[in-house]
């Protein structure tokens, strides 16, 4: 293609509400255009990445079994109503009611629809497993649309739904998508971690967030470096501590410390290693009757060591803790503890409460905690002499790095990701809640299990970008270049040998499939070469009359330091040589 | 592909709300699943279609030199109060407000989006003529969807916009999607005509229509068999007649037509042919004041002959009745003609009106009309006799078959058609009301000349169905068949020979790029056979023991009477031969 038959429009500087990188130079290299807050036009530069992840997806999915669909953008509320999503979901699902005032919805994801589908479609177990996946259109009403295309309203994504006649073959689909992923992400090019994530609910370990690795990444991702174990922050399992608790050394203490109401400063106070020091946390239940009212509320104290993070998630997988729990009120804490927070702690307390401790709490000796004294804490407590012996230990912390790794082969690191891919077991809850049944070899109806599968076609584009760019603008891999390698001739209009050398390097190239573009756009050398970095095409051939005098044209890989010079008459094969057809 | 990978669902009786051919077989096919009123899932089989006409409008769309890029299904308001579309389009712009509570609308159409890309990207002469293209989902909330995916809501469309810098470079750009259109429709393999349409307010003859022939087709196209003449009814030219008018030959007489209130009755009733009596249309129009109230209204009379059709759009071009009209009240009648419909002419009135007089009538003599007198007509009137020569002569009427060509080349044939594709002239309508200006070659800002393009993806479906059936089911033509082979074995799981050739076959014939199925389901031979006529895959392979006993294959196209009995060997080259790659 020729550049004069394209369309290309960079900007020296990116608009200020553009607050990360990717969003600047997808504005700058003219990939995208705003049209609303979180809503874009993708530009002929842009659309052209987007085809190409797209054709990616399609022919993995396809591989792997899945069959291709369309369902619709605008969707009828009632199958949402079925599910009770319709009433359960905030105002970032966009409801609108037709000329005859009844209800709608702009598309989210597809779960209801491609239930009704299969509740209609999937009458027998002689046609399970099935796999249907769209790539459609979705709007989410984010209340504060920011980043570009990381987290816009409008945006694409691909989606599949797997129906199975039982778990076990739920279990199979899973592993033939988490595949079929691992083929996807591969043949992006980017940097990503497969990361075990929660199942809430549900239950089970058939849940994995696909991250690509950025250190502007949103999500933390904990790995293991000398093995593949990899689990997002919510799930990473923080183990308890090797070797066990040693015996007390000192005595229980009630130590002023005024006006040292967090971990950090008791423990500068007194000279002591944060590590030596235990946080309580109080939280409260509520339990209601049939009307929704409360008629009885529970508190609890959590107690994770000074340096620690409290895990809300695995919080909420403690027995007494699953059905939901809150922080306690004031007047809560100063009920049980007589004492505001700051202070508090497991020991002396005014009245019982229900105390769960984490694991490595629990293996901790002459701790540092509250002593419900406001401006004292104890120092030298120890389990099962100055307070009983634990009665809940759980785990209830975020992982740090340098934690032992839950296989046993390491420590943890951690990293940043951005989250573009998701596979998810469902079990029944959709099927449940729609009654998608089958019948099986005995006539008998059963609920299909299902699992969802999720790529974020244009937040690919931003976490490409936040993960390869360096000053002079993106670098995109090569898969998913807009195009593969730009011919920039210098005086293509002024030199006949320059013009024709380039149209044959032109004709050439692209006769072999390769994506290639030709800029006879007239622009001056150094204005030419920063469109293209900017842009990130990663193959760059420059072609002038004075490397031509000498039989030589430059070439150029978008990560190189400096181009190559190369015989004219072989850089054909050279570039043919260098890239992935 | 095998046909257990695939999904595959067919029905026997088409849903009672499918009231034409193509939306009968799109259900039965299992091409679509209705979700809503006017919308549909299109399952696999549909979605395969799509996919090919997609592709070919694609490629022929970037032959044509025009850019693709992607504009959002949700737009804001803003840009449709510019052109005050927001306001005046009714209630099939389906209007959403988001969770701010800010107004937005689902697209119908992009012409304000797409302007407001150009204002902004097309600054320079230099960087125009430039056309871009979208391929998206569309919202139209029609009253009563019906018809499938001929009139659906949620359609999918390719919607192109030229950007010239006057009109001659529009007339260029309007040349070139013609031509590209003209490839498009031929690569579908449909029988089509470019139709010529009325431009409306912008004037020029730059508008066609692409309409599918097809009997069941909503439109009329006049065309000329012996000609290149085709023009959709409004605006196709009903010319004078040749000769001119005859001298009369009978006196003007006042002739008793008891309740004969209708040309075809009073004709009937005289033993004269329709042709020789003259109907009276009688329309008012009304000047406004600034306020918008009537200050006056004018009455029209105007002729058509009996036999002849009044043709709005014609009559709204004459000077006058340019700016709407409407059917005049009985009581304005009654104080022109002093007589009630049915006996109305334009001899004897009682108060004057103006007098507009079809191109045919003005060339009769001795004709019939009203007497201005219940229960009477004339006969033997003559223009110039009887009633003064017409002062306005126009062609205000439908032309009928056999009428002259306007070109002269013969007369005129009707068909009926279904539009699928339109290429209109939009001159400055947008730029204008949205101030699309570039800077020419002095520095001046001037007005964008812009023209739109689009073309019914979704409908191409329902319009190719509808042209190309029978009684077994749909006939797709090649290039947009879901499959282009279908390989029916019988007994695949029983036979190895037949197991060995079919799988042979479609190795065979995929590999050298043919879209081939091999149905793997296990069906009767007769269920199997009927599914595929159904589905209207246009080349069929059965392989059986009994013909591979004599070496035989069985080869059938889908509009073939009986199947070829083909060398078992040859197959594969017999395909080869007969369909396009």
């Amino acid at each position: 293609m020729k550049a004069t038959q394209f369309f290309i429009s960079t900007l020296k500087e990116a608009p200020a509400d553009a607050e990360v990188r990717s969003h600047q130079l997808m504005m700058r290299a003219g990939m995208i255009k705003r049209l609303g807050a979180g809503i874009y036009n993708y530009m002929p530069m842009g659309l052209r990445v987007i085809r190409k992840v797209e054709a990616i997806i399609r022919e993995e999915m396809n591989r792997a079994g899945a069959v291709e669909l369309l369902m619709p953008v605008v969707q009828p509320a009632e199958l949402w109503q079925e599910t009770g999503r319709f009433d359960k979901m905030g105002p970032e699902l966009l409801r609108v009611k037709d000329r005859h005032d009844r209800d709608f919805i702009i598309q989210p994801t597809s779960e209801e629809v491609v239930t009704d589908i299969a509740r209609q479609e999937l009458r027998s177990y002689k046609q399970l497993p099935k796999n249907f996946y769209h790539i459609q259109t979705k709007f989410r009403d984010e209340r504060r649309p920011r980043f570009g295309v990381m987290r816009g309203r409008e945006f694409t994504m691909k989606d599949a739904y797997s129906f199975d006649r039982d778990p076990a073959g739920a279990a199979r689909s899973y592993e033939a998508m988490f595949a079929a992923y691992k083929r996807i992400f591969d043949r992006f090019g980017l940097a990503y971690r497969a990361v075990a994530a929660d199942t809430g609910a549900i239950g089970g370990d058939l849940s994995h967030e696909f991250q690509v690795i950025a250190d502007t990444g949103e999500d933390a991702i904990i790995y293991c470096p000398t093995s593949d174990y990899a689990a997002n922050i919510e799930l990473a399992e923080a183990v308890a501590p090797a070797g066990g608790r040693a015996a007390p050394t000192q005595a229980l203490a009630k130590t002023p410390t005024p006006g040292k109401a967090t971990c950090a400063d008791v423990a500068a106070l007194l000279g002591l290693p944060l590590t030596q020091t235990v946080k309580s946390l109080v939280l409260a239940t509520d339990a209601l009757d049939e009307a929704g009212d409360i008629v009885k509320s529970t508190v609890w104290l959590l107690l994770v060591r000074g340096d620690h993070d409290l895990n809300e998630v695995k919080a909420g997988k403690v027995e007494g803790l699953k059905g939901g729990f809150r922080f306690a009120t004031p007047a809560e804490i100063d009920e049980h503890f007589g004492c505001k927070p700051g202070y508090l702690g497991p020991i002396g307390l005014k009245k019982p409460v229900q105390v769960i401790v984490d694991r490595t709490v629990a293996a901790m000796s002459d701790f540092v905690c509250g002593a419900n004294d406001v401006d004292h804490h104890y120092t030298g407590a120890n389990w099962g002499r100055d307070l009983p012996e634990p009665d809940v230990v759980a785990d209830l912390r975020n992982v740090v790095e340098g934690d032992p790794s839950p296989d046993g082969k390491g420590v943890l690191a951690i990293q940043r990701g951005i989250e573009v891919g998701h596979v998810f077991y469902l079990g029944t809850k959709y099927s449940q809640a729609m009654n998608a049944t089958y019948l099986d070899e005995t006539g008998k109806p059963r609920l299909m299990e299902m699992g969802c599968y999720g790529i974020g076609v244009t937040r690919i584009l931003g976490a490409a970008i936040e993960q390869n760019h360096d000053a002079r603008g993106i670098i995109w891999p090569e898969s998913i270049a807009p195009f593969t390698v730009v011919i920039c001739p210098i005086g293509y209009d002024r030199s006949a040998e320059v013009k024709a050398a380039a149209d044959a390097l032109h004709d050439e190239l692209r006769d072999a499939g390769i994506d290639v573009l030709l800029d006879d756009r007239g622009e001056r050398p150094g204005a030419m070469f920063a469109d293209w970095e900017l842009i990130g095409v990663p193959h760059r051939v420059v072609i002038s009359d004075r490397g031509l005098k000498d039989g030589k044209v430059e070439a150029q890989g978008r990560r190189d330091e400096a181009a190559t010079a190369v015989p004219a008459a072989e850089i054909a094969a050279w570039v043919k040589g260098r890239v992935q057809v």
